[in-house]
């Protein structure tokens, strides 16, 4: 579509577009993107690249050269005001002597939020705030989480016939959804630093669990839930194409713990079992520094996450076609709610069609306890 | 939004917005609109109400007066050409010296398709095919399959939880779909002839199977499947407010039949049992001049349908919420298929949103037997 007008959001939609194709490759840092503007030209672009590395503003000032001074600068998060792995990226807008500086969305950490902002305006610099806001903080959705809670933020996307089903009542699941959803699922994967399954899939599918796009793509870590360690020791997760952790419980057997061990797989104990605790399981995680997990199942990890309120947005794929049998393994298994006004519901609901499959996203509401 | 253009769809369009609008009143006779136009000015507007009243055309013409000479004449379907409960629509508009005809579709049923223009043509009335033809096509499905095969055409609505379920595991089921969805679906009872459920639904449900409208609605006829006459006596669709239809078999109880058929309720029997011959109970149905069937389920019925082939079109509507629970009623019950590649295809898949909830809309593709 035509622009059809250049305003403020002319700018910072561009700085997001940056910030939206680098998803996945920020680790647990933010994606954000940035535009310098200086007489009506754009001077200078960045995004963050890579965790460690130098910031959207950094690249985008750098760009800028002496164009920076009297510049505006457009920018989708508060520039940072501290000392992190990089220096603080308000000093350098000071030091370049922008003139001002538009911010799509505050930071998230509650603790720094609107310092950045402030120490801008204590120094003469003209700061105006909340362009394209909601579609920024969108994008963060898995930092904004992690940076407050510590938790990683949780995908859950399944795949499904319009009667619910995840297989065949044989257990026959290939495939369920047409090409192009199976295609955007690996740029789901791409998008988080971990994929996550239960013991069950892996018996059942044995999944390799790795991003297969037309172009090269990140590989995340793959997480199995396993309470007893069930998945075969050849199973191709453990095939060491990329980093796999097992989350297990002390019920597990030791000598099977050792020999993963050995094979390189990270072996984590989250209590006493017959179960994965999985609320310890999402602390570990984080405190591993993983911040977004896509979820893919089966139904009775998929039941128990929803159960341990740790689902953060569910993407659920429907196929057009109906496959019966009453005993045919269904997205969510799990007890469930007797009263149908007591089922979790989930909100900004947004539908999408690929091909004729469709999408269903969005958002558990989950209720006090 | 605004018209970009005015040319033959123009009119056809008001054409078949008429006819829409009349869905639901013509029993098993298609819904047709007529426009008649004269130098630039509609002259002329017509739609069929009621099966034996006039049909579109005569309407129109009537309208128009001594404008029809001359005129081009706007209609949806084919005229009649032959003597049914009304005299030839293609005699009149030749009275008339209409001067051209456009028409969206040919009359569906093979034995007259064409006859109509065909006399128009040998008249030296000038005939346009095709205006529209898809949109007036899909408008008259029912009679469309009516027509051909003497079977009614069954609609299959449902409505469950993003989890596949029509109700918890204790069997609450109020309400799973929001208020525009639950309004939408007396909007498609006003259009159907009959609605149709499995005895399970009267017993778990009691529903009365009305229309309720803002306005006043139609009233489809009830229809029970009802192999051992289950129901109870007292059930609210036996309460004699609209003609009801029990399906049943020679082996429910014959005192049960008698005592409905005492309270005015129409005891069809379809087979020797166990179950409800449902390939026989449509044929019957048919006979009966009803050409049109809303199925609202249960599972089982759903399932059954389906497995003979008896289902035209599902819509199936999803709420945002997860009720879980494994045992807890999903929307089709039946066998199923063994592959996954064998499942039941939907095509020419519909989405639409219903506030939050969301109506896929696909016609199932039967293989060969």
């Amino acid at each position: 579509m035509e622009t059809e007008t250049m305003d403020a959001s002319f700018y910072m939609r561009l700085a997001l577009q940056m910030a939206e194709a680098a998803r996945g490759q920020t680790g647990v840092n933010p994606v954000v993107g940035c535009v310098v503007v200086k007489q009506g030209r754009i001077v200078g672009i960045g995004t963050h690249l890579k965790r460690g590395t130098e910031h959207a503003e950094v690249h985008a000032i750098r760009m800028a050269g002496g164009e920076a001074e009297g510049s505006t600068v457009y920018v989708t998060l508060e520039p940072c005001s501290y000392y992190g792995r990089t220096p603080p990226c308000a000093d350098l807008l000071i030091q370049s002597k922008v003139a001002k500086v538009v911010v799509a969305c505050l930071d998230p950490n509650p603790q720094v939020a609107g310092k950045g902002i402030e120490k801008l305006r204590s120094r003469g610099i003209e700061v105006e705030t909340g362009v394209l806001q909601e579609e920024a903080a969108a994008l963060n959705e898995p930092f904004n989480k992690y940076i407050v809670s510590g938790l990683p933020f949780v995908t859950l996307k399944t795949a499904c016939t319009l009667d619910g089903k995840i297989a065949s009542r044989t257990g026959d699941s290939k495939w369920i959804t047409n090409e192009k959803s199976r295609a955007f699922v690996h740029v789901l994967r791409h998008r988080h630093q971990a994929i996550m399954v239960g013991s069950g899939t892996v018996l059942a599918d044995d999944p390799s669990l790795t991003t297969r796009l037309e172009v090269e793509a990140l590989q995340p870590i793959r997480i199995v839930v396993d309470s007893m360690l069930r998945s075969p020791e050849n199973a191709k997760i453990f095939d060491g194409q990329s980093r796999t952790i097992v989350l297990t419980t002390d019920e597990a057997p030791r000598d099977k713990a050792e020999r993963l061990t050995g094979k390189g797989v990270e072996v984590v104990a989250t209590g006493q079992g017959p179960h994965v605790d999985l609320r310890m399981a999402m602390k570990l995680l984080g405190e591993r520094e993983i911040g977004s997990i896509l979820l893919e199942g089966g139904g009775r990890l998929n039941g128990a996450m929803l159960e341990n309120r740790l689902v953060d947005v569910c993407r659920l794929f429907f196929a057009p076609k109906i496959i019966g049998g009453r005993e045919a393994p269904g997205s969510f298994a799990f007890e469930g709610f007797e009263r149908m006004s007591d089922a979790l519901k989930l909100e900004r609901i947004r539908v999408e069609s690929f091909g004729d499959d469709v999408c269903i996203t969005g958002y558990p509401v989950y209720g006090p306890y």
